[in-house]
């Protein structure tokens, strides 16, 4: 797999200076990359990387007088690197059509050129849409509805009525729609709430692995568009998140919450149920957000307060052995004022 | 599948308050009950969905004068909803007797009417009862016991010896019985300490998606009768868990530690080993527990300290900023002071 | 299965005091082992169940006049526990041979010995080496490599071209290879970043269960000789983990990261991305890696600090009402002083 540098350039939307004639025959990290390679360079910290890199094209922001091989000037380096990625990357393995040894119930719509590996199982009533590919141990129960060019990676389990959109990755061991967390107290002990709800993910999204997305307790679990969701993060009942939201790691967003568009939630962030995260709005790594977050909110600590505020609390207690000095100081000499005063008096 | 309002009174020990011709047809929450369903009311939060609820009935704590429809009066309506929605609810999905696409180890005791699946891998020796319910992808290793009308979900694992009471639920992706992390140094290496008991899961517990809980160094791990667990939650080495306890998501509970009857631990709570939790204690989310709690104790925090101590704490240094303004004030003056004293002095 | 008192003294390299002719069958903790149980004592918090113990030998750091059976004297009484432990300890179970309800793919190359279990999928070009077992459930993507005796437990999904060494340890629902979290922002919405390298495994590790280990982006995530980690741990794409490190449950290690040889992460630990963590460092249960910790460093706390650091701030924490009465004091006292000068000066 090969690709000139001016196509490349063109994919990317930049320009290419110098060395047309290069053919670029993959991409790798500067410290990588060899002769017939592209590589890229942003982040001026890895300057060092540049100047010992072997690769035989760049990607850049604007030119780079150390290196002697062709350049892409573009605006966004990552999204280049991103795009020419993508070309060179080995898509997901596939199985050729419906493996004999994959188990599909009655009542199914298989698509065109759907992939389903040996021990896969679909439930009745299922649809799977066309060019989705199912990995081994990949378990639909029944009536779920798998969307076109859907990957669903190993032991991956859709239970009963779940709707999963179009061009949708989901990670190995991931659970969509296990029961919410319902249970009401009654005497010492706990009756079960069914959970009558489904789950939603709509076109674009990626979930990562060993995530827990539960079906709501009436209506839907909404993952909407373009979300990314990264491993072992934790979707409660009835939660809602908007249009390109980022959810790093081990997080747990709590019952009936909504995040807004575009919103960014840290890793190990616990969010209480009922809550509001307005669109844009991010919160830092650990956090615990007990309130409701309003647009553009910027938010981190337990409770989750503004960064800002955060910081200047922070800040305030590591400068409390100061106050402490401070005050022992005051002390001493208000004890030799009073002194003074006492002999004045006297 | 409907029921006469007056039947369904009669099921949740409430009183019908009008219409009693009414059969209810489906349960559902205020803004989406069509005409022939039953909702629900006791938040007065939700009273603008009350207003506009098309629902045709409702279960209320007291007669709701803005409501025209029959009206079902109970003293818990949380615990009437769940009641009524269990008798809508479609229960889990079964198959018909044991597949043969499922590997049944030899020596194996099968219950009556039990459900297993393709796909399923039962160990040598093992016991499943009555009822049970065994998804694809469910895998037995040898000589676990699955209790009556218990349900194991797609990808769920039971290791060796492993014993799961009644009336269970598991939720999908869960592992039960793997080691646990026990290893000894040896100079700068880890040494494997074998890990020789078991798991014991008592009846009427439900366990979230994608746990793990380990088998015990000697003797078990124990879950007690109707324990409930969210997703993701860590149950560490022969940890013992008190009846009707609850854990929430993405919470840790390390080696050895017990918690009592009607525990409460909120999500991503991390409990140290060795560790008691008194009966009926709560500990708020995102706390770490180093030290054990006295039963009924409030705690929260890292590391928790009883639920009062820590907003106390958490108000003074919300207040930091005008200690320092205090301070400062208090400096200027004490500086006026000396000057006016030396003055006076002279 | 039992071994010669005298046998179990040199297996440990310890001395066997008192009754030579004792025949070991079993080993177990003080307050379950039986008469012809071994058991071990080093905790003097144990000191009651040592009293009560029917166990008929004991192994010690020094003789115990209390106990009147045999005793073996060895200066790690917990490595010696282990050693013993694993010779009466049931080693996995296995299937002879490979399984015809496994699915093996083209161009595979299995080892002697190896036990492939019904329902494992394995896909083109992987290597299975001498003595591995893979448990029911695993699926190894194409071009695999799994190390001699190494043992993949259920539903382990291994993805695309990743390298597990020998005598590693793979606990259930655990997933190897999944794609890192790269994504480039693109106006509102998010472009993937393929990740095209691997993870690699070295020998004697042991992963706990429903871990996720992601691919690298370029090159591979590594995780080095006889590292141990706990259930539930995040490891993102192009972390290094060194030698023996511990890494327990529910800690989350972002991209790029490196960790030394013999660190120690505790619980629901959350790391930074590109973060350095030098030989042999801890990081205390629950904190949060902003910046690089030195070798040999203790931090712990969210930003973690050194340990000692925290403690100091989090006593002047507690200190605050103190402070607030002392503030409160000076400033009676300052007006007291303030009145009597102008009481002076009148």
């Amino acid at each position: 797999m090969e690709i000139p540098i001016t196509k490349a350039a063109e994919m990317v939307g930049g320009e290419c200076v110098g060395g047309e004639n290069f053919v670029v025959k993959g991409i790798n990290a500067l410290d990588q990359a060899g002769p017939s390679e592209i590589s890229f360079f942003s982040d001026h910290r890895y300057g060092d990387r540049l100047k010992k890199t072997k690769a035989g094209a760049l990607l850049v922001s604007g030119i780079n007088e150390e290196f002697n091989g062709p350049q892409i000037i573009t605006a966004n380096v990552a999204l280049a690197y991103a795009k020419i990625a993508a070309f060179f990357a080995v898509p997901p393995t596939r199985y050729p059509g419906v493996s004999s040894d994959a188990v599909i119930g009655g009542d199914c719509r298989l698509g065109e050129d759907v992939s389903v590996f040996p021990m896969v199982y679909v439930g009745k009533g299922c649809e799977i849409g066309d060019g989705a590919t199912l990995f081994p141990g990949v378990v639909l129960d029944q009536g779920v509805k798998v969307g076109k060019r859907t990957v669903l990676y190993p032991n991956v389990t859709v239970l009963r009525g779940c709707i999963i959109g179009n061009d949708v990755i989901v990670h190995a061991g991931t659970t969509i729609g296990s029961d919410g967390f319902g249970f009401v107290r009654d005497g010492a002990s706990s009756v079960k709430v069914p959970q009558t709800g489904i789950v939603q993910i709509d076109d674009h999204v990626e979930i990562g692995a060993n995530n827990c997305i539960d079906r709501a307790a009436f209506g839907k679990t909404w993952i909407k568009e373009g979300v990314k969701t990264d491993n072992l993060v934790q979707i409660a009942h009835n939660v809602v998140i908007g249009e390109h939201s980022i959810v790093v790691a081990l997080a747990g967003i709590s019952g009936s919450s909504r995040l807004g568009r575009g919103v960014m939630i840290g890793g190990q962030v616990g969010i209480n149920d009922h809550t509001e995260i307005g669109d844009g709005a991010m919160v830092g790594p650990q956090s615990g957000v007990a309130k409701s977050i309003p647009a553009g909110g910027i938010f981190s600590g337990t409770p989750a307060v503004s960064h800002r505020t955060r910081l200047r609390n922070a800040a305030l207690v590591a400068r409390l052995p100061q106050f402490k000095e401070r005050l022992r100081g005051l002390e001493k000499k208000v004890r030799e004022l009073e002194d003074r005063l006492d002999e004045n008096g006297e």
